[in-house]
């Protein structure tokens, strides 16, 4: 559960709004890209899970905190690790900083597994040790 | 074929980049919302033939000139017509201007309609009405 | 304090991605535009107040807890309430709902009051009766 | 004028649409990114130019043609190159392909320098070579 992910990425200018900053939609964007650069590193190619197993992590609630603006151009590092992982759900931790290592947020989201009809499904036993989740939970 | 249809709505914040002036993509999602509101506006909706009829509307081209920039929180009027109409394509037109008179843009949208499986279909007839689409093509 | 308004507008298909229905992050700015229409009732333009005053509503914290997934095309209803309100600081919460009923999402944002610099600043005084701000805080 | 710059990166979730293919204003965002690394390949940081030289570059005009789908998590390549270049005006195309070969899209943005009042201005001299614009143009 210690393994923390960083993925590196440019702001576009299409992130950004007349504030001169980044919207701050475009957080939640950038948690999703971490949590998939996340799965993958630890083996869970995502597009596969939702293609060939028909499971979707859809989001139960996100949360960001704002501390300093991001600007348009700049690298941004995500950090992504697992905060919480069962067989029904999942809470991925984020932390957002600029290459010169300002601090730009913190945030969280936390998902529930769902089969193609978007209802609650169990992620399959496979990727269980991917996530931490030990057989006797 | 002369039938134009008007759709308002504001510019959203998110819309706007840091030129301080909506960014050049965003032209492409109104253009959207005004060929959906014609559609509604000759008695189709798109939303119930993608998901009844399986016909989707996929993009083979867009173009947009933009003559002014448009601002937040002002109100848009998106004119869309019917510049041509196939039983396998259809292209939409569209004049965008601001509230105060202003040309926005113009632009037009090439469309193939495609099934499910995104491979090209023709417009099922019972559509052919409202498109303008007469039987001797 | 206890004003709720409401904001309707359409689902865009660009809101939509391919679990078929809304992308998470599109919910912030549906917030946005529920706030920026909360405003404009209670007499306050917020173009106006950062373009003539200089007054920038920056954002510290978002929250948004997702109940049931919005579709394309349904109208959506973006029910907007003051949470608290101080002269450098003022937290929106909102309620998301189909024009079916199906209550989709809630949710809150806090914001900072910045002047163009991006730095902390105090609301104007003439700003505060509408935010229900006493003289005495 | 025959330099031609690669960018990649991965279609990110957001980017995709009910269809389960890339929505098409997303191009442009590509666009965008294709541009501002082929000026940085030629030496011209964009963001600098904006800032410190307070040459904006707007939109005049902007085409896509959509060949294929592009789909979630795979890797895209944008081919950037300059068209034409003047000390007013410049225009950039595009060519977007998967990984796989696939070829996905071909596109075109025409572009007038602006100042920061965003009317037209002359590029400074000094980025004339870069763009390789010649003093008896």
């Amino acid at each position: 559960m210690t393994h923390r992910h960083e993925t590196r990425f440019r702001v576009r200018y299409a992130e950004t709004d007349q504030m001169g900053i980044v919207y701050y939609a475009n957080y939640l964007v950038w948690m999703e890209i971490g949590r998939v650069e996340f799965c993958r590193s630890i083996g869970v190619q995502y597009s596969a899970m939702e293609r060939e197993d028909g499971i979707l992590l859809t989001v139960a609630e996100a949360n960001c905190r704002y501390q300093a603006p991001a600007l348009y151009d700049e690298e941004v590092v995500v950090v992504t690790w697992l905060d919480a992982a069962h067989p029904r759900m999942v809470t991925f931790a984020y932390e957002m900083r600029a290459a010169d290592g300002r601090k730009l947020a913190t945030g969280y989201t936390k998902h529930v597994f769902c089969g193609r009809d978007l209802r609650p499904a169990r992620l399959p036993e496979k990727y269980w040790p991917q996530f931490g989740i030990s057989r006797q939970v």
